[in-house]
């Protein structure tokens, strides 16, 4: 070890900001923390609509050692600056995986390195083990926002290996946790998505169903280990075959997130809706077993090139998210490219729910451009057919001279 | 018009080789050109598994006023050296259209021409509109192999405007057809897919269901028109209220398009396949509802890097397929690097079909890059979870620098 | 000839506005249109500083017949709105042409728009031949402007098909044309630079210089036909023999193109320059044999991945601008993401003019990323080389298990 | 450190493959390898033209305490299978580093596997610093071509900071080295370029004329700090001021790279050349102060398109040949998709070297894209001026009615 990291690291920590989210993993760490580098504990729990009772864990926390803990309401923040611009790209990582996980990240790092400098913390500190793809998500967030502050990845520091190891470290310093030593497999939730991941969903041989969840929400995986596919759902979802049986009809209105005049989303009825209850109304659909990945695409009112652009930037853009570069000058740079092609999205989509399946019965906008009084002029004087055969014959022409030349 | 385009116009036809399918449009077009041109017509159709009866267009196409017809069995040659090739892309348009007419037509055209040189014809002739994409994909291609041909495409020549005048024209020329004036849709199908457009399709507001279609198979639609969805969907799929409900599992084995030491596709027993068997297969579980579009998404084996590489190249490659430029130097230059990407493709997969879903509840392959050993040898010598800090510092240099310039 | 276009064609037009530069063409159109369609004839030329006297052309295009003409200065409006735009993205066709005369058209077919409106004129006309690309970067961007417009182009009209017609027509109609028959190639100039093309040059085993110029500024060529190569110069510059021996050292300073606190280009004193004062004072370097082509990266201030986001996406950019799509949604969409990335680049260069070279000898700036005091700062917490190993275990793991399955 | 790590590192190397090059570096490595490990060390120099003699390395290297060196004559190997791939790619980082110490690295890790693997070592040695891109370069390789390799980096180990420490190290150990302490900057030299490093040349606002060099082929410099520019020359180059006065025209013949029936390169008057004689012949222009970076274009035998895309994959392909991912299995998917695009690139270029300038003032070749031939045969039947309205009014059809819509 270098002479400099050796006195970085000798250096006493005098607070420290964790994300705490309750578990056993988070409870552990409280305590380690105190023990390890004898500093004030500061617990942070960000509400970004998984659901749970929060409350509880304020009490939890201080029992735990935390000197003290913040709850926050994120879910606007949350839906506002990080998932609708996420939906503007359309990003679906490896054309599965709907980064769900990976969006909720930067938003809980922000927030910690927010809390630290309010606090006067020097570091900070989450429970992402040293495998994945989260502790990158936090600390590139952490460097990118405070880059001189400290950060404590205890996964990659302590000597335990597993879950097992964990319960005995909190049997024996009496922290209050409910767990057991074996549990199938772990999950992540927020308003946007609920994912599953270890245990036997890492053989990708074996059926989800069969192997690993009774129960009917529980059903798909997240894998972090390379090479192999990450899958989520939205919550709430359910396998098809337990769907209802009636398929509703579903519509929903509004521009969540097009930069016309701003009139924001809307429900069935035209009511406004507040950002983050767009993603409540979607969950709501999971009782007719809407299919745990949606279509996003919206074609009448975007450009053909526009689309074709904004494609050929999804991969690179997706990328960026899962590996934890929401906060980098390129991303950025992709952003103001995808939000500048979304300007004119907005409209109207029916949606039909059945079993698993969510087809799109029906579309319209105000500012279309597959219209049947355009398609009229079109036809006197926009479009000719005879026009046709020019742009084959200068298109094909490059063809034709390949061929002459004997290639 | 220039003169020298007058002059060649002006050059008489004697002998032109027309796509013909044996509707209306292609009857309509065989006397049409005998009267125009005083030319002999050699009428072409190939079969691409279209599933129709095509012995009777040979009496019919004569009858009609051809010469002579080929009917040609071009299945094999279409899954192999087409449809293969489009599948070792993941190719969708529009991450919607599956690319099943786009695919066929540069096959269609290509036997066309080597059917003229046989038969000596000096044009080539076509059934498709003068407002779609068909028309582009059949000429560029002739254009592609035999760059002098002469080209007619009735649609941007003659004066009729639609159905109903072509059904006069054929009832004074007492052409042999069996047709109503009006129609709902228009369908084309082949080994691969089957489309449905035109009519009430066109309209985006109106539900498929309700609308167009009492038959279970008709159900999607494609658009030629600018600005709007086009989708497809596989022969003999059904709604998924009409799918059977015991859901099956089914095994699809072999490697129908990776370099490694061939041996071709198989069925569920292991049982060798030809080529075109394998669609057939596959439309065999429409009987379950299976999805109208499919994963086509095999991701054990394929490298990170290169399956992001691939997947930034799918737009620009179906939009190439889509415009009509299969026989194109770029088309050949991203299908030398697709097939390089699949080189280790091979393996099993498990599949749920069940009421419009297919899911993949299983994988395994032979050079899988996900493997248990593997894993257990990583643990070793291959990862250290210490390894990531130094991986995520030098990640986060350029982001911390970055910050430290006050940007 | 379908019917709706024939009856557009035959509509007569009253008022034209023709894009006029005093020369042989435009001369004779202005005849021809008067002729053709009997129609009130509107001149307009665009100071884009090509540095030519433009006053008599007043005189001049009323004696050809025009009713008045617009002589507007939009030097101004051309380097702010367009040339700086393309210089951020940093764009160059095919790694070449420098894109000097692509960008020059859209401003100028803009404020013929601008006319037309005025006026009242119901079609606009310009002079490129039906050949090159000029004539699409004019018409598309009348269609975008005014969709409705109608467009007059001579040359795919007339019957002439080359100089000597022309001259022929001239005297025929008293046209007042200074032109002989022979004319080695034609040129283009403005503010940003100057093309040759046509003739000789059009041959590329002959050498430029040899053939075609005895002018020392008469050197590059520039061609639009396909597959050959298009290039052009700065105006104002010579031969490398040519160009003064003493190397001169050249400071140029400011950020005509950031979004920082604007403060705008400066000269080699600090002292303020407007925006079109630029490109001349660059061409004053001339007199040095400044190189053709000049070298436009800053890399202190952009961030690597930044950079490199941009290069990919210059090709995609510099084809829209060449093939005359400035006024699209997609180009707009790239300048979105371009402008973003140049937000911090700012500075001064030093640059060192030589016989045909320019090396950037010095450069510095407030925001630079290269900095003496982040080194140091690096040294001891940002940097530490142990970091290396584990970037490097992380980025080999997949190498290493993709070796480890035999493939 | 985790306990697996530890236990690999305590394992003993018995023997180790060293890249030796006789330097001051190379050579303190070798005792240093040899105090510290205790092992047999095996010298390795691949001869890749640096042009220096080589043979005085045997000696020096076995009184360094080498057990034995191999000295390997890779030049030929390295222009078939290195450079004339990157030169078919057109590869150049940033748009200004030609990647000349970037692709000889994995040429030289490959051949340590190589000898190691005969050699019976188990692990591998390098001379880079732990701060820059070599040290990666080296190690993807040696990981890819055996993942199992244990590597040593001497840099990241010693406590040794900087060249005055190893030369203190070289004299307490009496290893044989003419080294003085303060070198103003560091060179890397092979067959296709010089690069200079380090020193002075760190400061980007000094200039390199006036500060580094009064020796006329040491002019350039090289970074590896992250965002500065990195630049090399080729070997042999003058600053253009001292370039000969009377400017040659050199005539370049063959097709080192294309894939039609192979004749390989030819020197000016025909006569055949070996691969690695041509970087030679080129060098030898180097009197004429040909450019330090030099054209690369050859357009008149690719297809626009191809050209277009072949473009877009390059700033991807540098990057990943600049980061030392050449053995990885997405460069050879770029490359298998840039050889395609290569097929037709043949024919002779006529370049003229002056002071610093390299301009191609001819050029021709049997597969032309641009032939009179073919612009006759245009004229007639491929090319209609007519078509171009078409053309335009298809290619404006979206801009027309996205203008309607109102946007």
């Amino acid at each position: 070890m270098s002479r400099c990291r050796e006195l970085a690291l000798t250096q006493p920590i005098k607070k420290i900001v964790v994300a705490y989210s309750g578990g056993l993993d988070t409870s552990v760490i409280i305590t380690w923390l105190r023990e390890t580098y004898g500093c004030e504990v500061i617990a942070f729990t960000a509400d970004i609509g998984q659901g749970e009772e929060l409350e509880p864990l304020r009490e939890k926390a201080v029992k735990t050692g935390a000197s003290r803990i913040y709850i926050d309401d994120l879910r606007e923040e949350f839906v506002r600056d990080f998932v609708f611009p996420l939906l503007r790209a359309n990003a679906v990582y490896e054309g599965r995986y709907l980064l769900g996980t990976s969006i909720a990240r930067p938003l809980i790092a922000k927030r910690q390195i927010e809390i630290a400098e309010k606090e006067g913390a020097d570091a900070v500190c989450h429970g992402a083990t040293g495998k994945g793809n989260d502790q990158v998500r936090f600390e590139l967030t952490y460097f990118a926002l405070k880059p001189g502050i400290r950060i404590v990845a205890p996964w990659r520091e302590w000597s335990m290996k597993g879950r097992e190891e964990l319960i005995d470290y909190a049997d024996k310093h009496r922290i209050p946790v409910t767990a057991t030593k074996s549990k199938p497999f772990s999950t992540d939730r927020n308003l946007l998505h609920i994912s599953y991941e270890g245990g036997v969903l890492e053989d990708p041989w074996a059926s989800p169903r069969r192997t690993c969840t009774p129960s009917p929400s529980r059903s798909s995986r997240r894998r972090t280990r390379p090479n192999t596919s990450r899958s989520t759902t939205r919550p709430g979802t359910r396998w098809p075959s337990m769907g209802s049986g009636s398929p509703p009809r579903r519509s929903l209105r509004g521009e969540p997130h097009c930069r016309r005049p701003w009139r924001g989303p809307r429900g069935p009825r035209g009511e406004p809706l507040r950002g983050h209850e767009v993603p409540r109304r979607v969950r709501d659909a999971g009782r007719h077993a809407a299919p745990r990945r949606s279509p996003r695409r919206r074609i009448l009112t975007m450009d053909r090139e526009v689309m074709h652009l904004r494609d050929s930037l999804i991969p690179q853009y997706a990328e960026l998210v899962y590996y934890g570069y929401w906060f980098s000058p390129e991303r950025l740079m992709l952003q103001a490219a995808i939000d500048e092609s979304q300007r004119n999205v907005t409209g109207t989509a029916r949606l039909k729910l059945y079993k698993g399946n969510c087809d799109t019965v029906g579309r319209r906008s105000p500012v279309s451009l597959y219209r049947p009084d355009l398609a009229t002029f079109e036809a006197d004087t926009v479009y000719d057919q005879k026009d046709a055969e020019g742009f084959i014959r200068l298109n094909a022409l490059r063809l034709r001279v390949g061929a002459k030349t004997g290639r």
